[in-house]
């Protein structure tokens, strides 16, 4: 595994690929990887010949009083992880060759930024897909694959792939847990012991939502009072927001007679983490 | 010359011609071909190995009440005068595959695009920068050609293309005249006989004001002024903006004490002109 900070270095190692036919994947990361992003790896060297992943905690998805300085970063974990998961090139450009003196441009989207994460987190989307492209075209991959636990990152940037052109097939991995239930995060390492176990509280109102739906109740309404209630009934939880929407719009829909995504973010003191569940009437 | 009207024909052929290790020349256009836009095709001859021509009146660079439905169009005509020149790939996408339904992600910038055409043109840029991006991942080219009598276009889209990594190197060709000075544009064909007269006025204004300075006039107030005053003693003028700026920020200086940009926009009858100079003390 090779380790490339340059991004005209990255871009001269992908034209030099690309010209000998390989098909180059993209794994992009803010880094602290767990099995989540390994699994998304791991997929990655079954669909191409070259496995990039990204390292790059990106300052203009963060907002003022959000997490970015805490965030948790262990480069030299990392390069083991992805290592072991037969990744070929580790990137991880610099802050200041990312965003020069004067950067000015930006990609954002007016619709499906106006709904779950994009309305509590704003401008957050804005940096997602703005540092995405910026990715795409350093690294310029014929595939990239995003997890489903940012599902509204998902489809933001499917959507912005087919509106812009990208010559890249997004692919996407499901959502790994621990043993118990929970979704892998870089910020679970966050939590302290009794935190942990009221972040539980997010799958377990997934759960209980779908089998609420199989046992006849299909309205958002209850589902989500339901949600709420199981939730708040854990120490230290506040909720961001629990939304039962269109998988594809993300527009709420107020009877589940159809898949329908239910999402949710949920502060366990200061740690925000967000989940998802396609339910199945 | 081959027509490609299919966005995934296109990226096809591009990337096969990559493979080979050719090297591929953007002129985008938004056709009604004139003397400016063939130097830039020549230019390209010369600086590759295929050179594509896109032709698409860009909807999303009009405003509301601008000329877009009555922007000169003549295909025929455009394919004659591109294949003179040598044109590989004549590139016509339809307006339904640019634009397809639910588009949702735009390409903006806060500074430079607060100077010049972006006050008066509102949303202008932002309608040029997505569509040139979408080119840029349609036609995926090495070097890109642009003209300069679009000044501030040229200035954004070289931003654009750093801050967003584009792999691309950007060259201009300098204003093509008509043989009395006035800027070539698609637009001077919409030009009745009387105004096309006052069409001279901002080629006269810019002439005149680089004579001033080298007369010792270097502040940018009086420059200004008296090209305001020739400009509307000619018959149907209105003058949109007048500035002289830096060349490189766009923002406006007081005194000419080095290269600086003078560039205006004139409404002839209906129809809106643009041409600049750069003043050298």
């Amino acid at each position: 595994m090779e380790i490339i900070k340059s991004v005209k270095e990255m871009q001269r190692w992908s034209d030099h690929c690309r010209k000998q036919g390989q098909t180059i994947v993209l794994v992009p990361t803010m880094g602290y990887l767990h099995e989540g992003h390994l699994s998304l790896m791991r997929e990655g060297k079954r669909l191409g010949d070259k496995v990039i992943v990204s390292i790059f905690v990106n300052p203009a998805q963060f907002g003022p009083g959000e997490d970015l300085s805490t965030y948790p970063r262990d480069l030299k974990r990392d390069f083991h992880m992805a290592e072991s998961a037969g990744v070929d090139i580790i990137f991880t450009p610099n802050e200041w060759d990312v965003y020069p003196k004067g950067f000015d441009t930006y990609i954002d989207q007016e619709k499906l930024t106006l709904h779950l994460c994009g309305l509590s987190r704003p401008g957050h989307f804005k940096g997602v897909m703005t540092v995405v492209t910026k990715l795409f075209h350093m690294v310029a991959p014929q595939i990239a694959i995003f997890g489903e636990k940012d599902y509204q990152q998902l489809t933001i940037i499917r959507r912005m792939v087919k509106d812009l052109n990208f010559d890249i097939e997004i692919k996407s991995g499901a959502i790994v847990r621990e043993p118990d239930g929970l979704a892998m995060s870089s910020r679970n390492v966050k939590l302290s012991s009794e935190q942990r176990k009221s972040a539980l509280a997010l799958y377990l109102s997934l759960q209980q939502a779908q089998k609420q739906l199989l046992d006849g109740e299909t309205r958002s309404e209850q589902l989500i009072a339901e949600a709420t209630s199981l939730i708040l009934s854990y120490p230290g939880t506040v909720i961001d927001y629990i939304h039962i929407c269109d998988p594809d719009s993300l527009e709420d829909i107020t009877t589940v007679d159809r898949p329908a995504l239910m999402a949710l973010a949920v502060k366990v003191g200061t740690v925000r983490l967000i989940d998802n569940k396609i339910l199945t009437p």
